[in-house]
């Protein structure tokens, strides 16, 4: 069997690198992105432009969406020179953008009934994941279509995971966001209080990471907090974007979480700030400055 | 040069196999206990008895205490019968308990003024730690005296390290614990919302496991949480009593952790179900109840 045709919408931070990958693997890749200049490498090393979702459509067996929010998929999807406008049935759609599990729901029946079938994947492992072909993958969709398009995500992903149906890969994707920001804040106030206290903050960091308090997030920034580097491994906006989904999802569970709560509101003031594009770790500023 | 005499003061869930440890290493022993039948396999094990902490101090070059809260420490070191009464001059006291930063300076300052030296180690790593004489030491006093009572520690510990002058040890371990209850408020928050949403929680631990949301309690708490065993690692009671002593000293650095705090009254809402001598992950439930 020849490998099949794959559209690619969205080539930003995330989607260029997975995008090339797929291409390194040999795939045939038509590709499509609001500013075009975002694709130019892509294009230089063999993929094909498309003009629009539906021109991207049209070429390809497959097409991933990898955008940023809800009114983005379902612009591409459905929206005016969409994807639905030149979909053939038997199209798999798989998309792997964090948005909303419910509109997923409502896009995948919308689709279904012309015949195409969506597949939800979110990625988690940030940019460097990306390049390095070694993103975590969420998915969710009828079984059989997950495991027709898993030989395509395992180039991008190391950890492929089946969570269920259309959606449960956003909410899973979800609840691992709902697990982040709670690491973060774990760093933010620990370090603030070492700090404040007077500790050396290197022996409290090897201290706290030998043990119980160890998390990714501490070892993955407090480094950058000791550094004084707040450049973005992800950005407070796009984590912001994240918690929403969460906050109303949650609702629409009827759940209360009063952690998420309480981190969203003081991710807001980094906003008010003008540091929503610094990364996440920033939350440790918003600690101290309660102390100025 | 002959090993130190040690007297060990609490002989609770962690002293015990503490000094047994110390026991095994070949160090003579005399142990006191506030309940002396908590003591009873240590004394079968050749530990003598002392039947006050003065008693103790009065046989020791080495006097540790392993208490639950501050005035317990209080009480055995300056109270009545208390080590201060008997101690000469060159005594060295290393209290192991975790107590307040503040008190532990000022309790240093006592003993000073008799020649006795006070260095805090707090410790981490839970009974199995202290069994295995695996636990993290945290060191603060007079490098020293530190540096004179690190073989006795590296028989309990594993990890042992110079956090900075008295009072230091206690601060570290205070950061430890802000750090520790936000990755269980991550643990029950996320797995909350991933039940709540319908979500296979054995993928949703498996994949959150494997990336950015990933620490120590998902890890260790995760699988407990799936299983319904509230079994304590560590009791409520006693996280309680630790955020309590991290809010006091807080507030005397005047810097707000709004996110310690909200964990703190959740806590609370345990306690006031009788769940105080559950384990800490005993939090999903409170996630739970909110939704009930």
């Amino acid at each position: 069997m020849s490998k099949e045709s794959i559209g690619f919408i969205g080539t930003g931070i995330m989607g260029k690198p997975m995008a090339r990958n797929l291409l390194r693997a040999g795939y045939s890749l038509t590709v499509y992105s609001r500013t075009k200049s975002k694709a130019r490498q892509l294009l230089d090393e063999g993929a094909a432009w498309a003009g629009s979702p539906a021109d991207v459509a049209g070429d390809s067996d497959v097409v991933i969406t990898c955008v940023t929010d809800t009114p983005d998929v379902k612009g591409v999807l459905l929206g005016e020179n969409g994807v639905i406008e030149t979909a053939s049935r038997g199209l798999i759609c798989v998309d792997m953008s964090t948005i909303s599990p419910a509109a997923t729901k409502e896009m995948g029946q919308v689709l279904e009934a012309k015949g195409v079938t969506l597949i939800d994947a979110p990625i988690s492992g940030g940019e460097t994941g990306a390049v390095e072909g070694r993103l975590s993958i969420m998915m969710g969709g009828p079984e059989e279509a997950v495991e027709k398009v898993r030989p395509i995500m395992e180039v991008m992903g190391r950890t492929v995971i089946y969570c269920g149906s259309l959606g449960c890969g956003q909410m899973t994707k979800l609840a691992n966001q709902v697990m982040v920001v709670h690491t973060i804040m774990s760093v933010a106030e620990g370090l603030a209080f070492a700090e404040k206290a007077g500790l050396d903050l290197e022996t409290t960091l090897k201290v706290t990471s030998a043990g119980a308090a160890s998390s990714h997030s501490l070892k993955a920034i407090g480094p950058k907090i000791i550094a004084g580097d707040f450049k973005p491994a992800f950005m407070v906006d796009l984590q912001q974007k994240d918690l929403r989904l969460v906050l109303e999802y949650a609702e629409h569970l009827k759940l209360p979480l009063p952690g998420v709560a309480l981190v969203h509101q003081l991710f807001t003031v980094l906003q008010a700030r003008d540091r929503g594009r610094d990364g996440t770790h920033a939350m440790i500023d918003v600690i101290r400055q309660l102390a100025k």
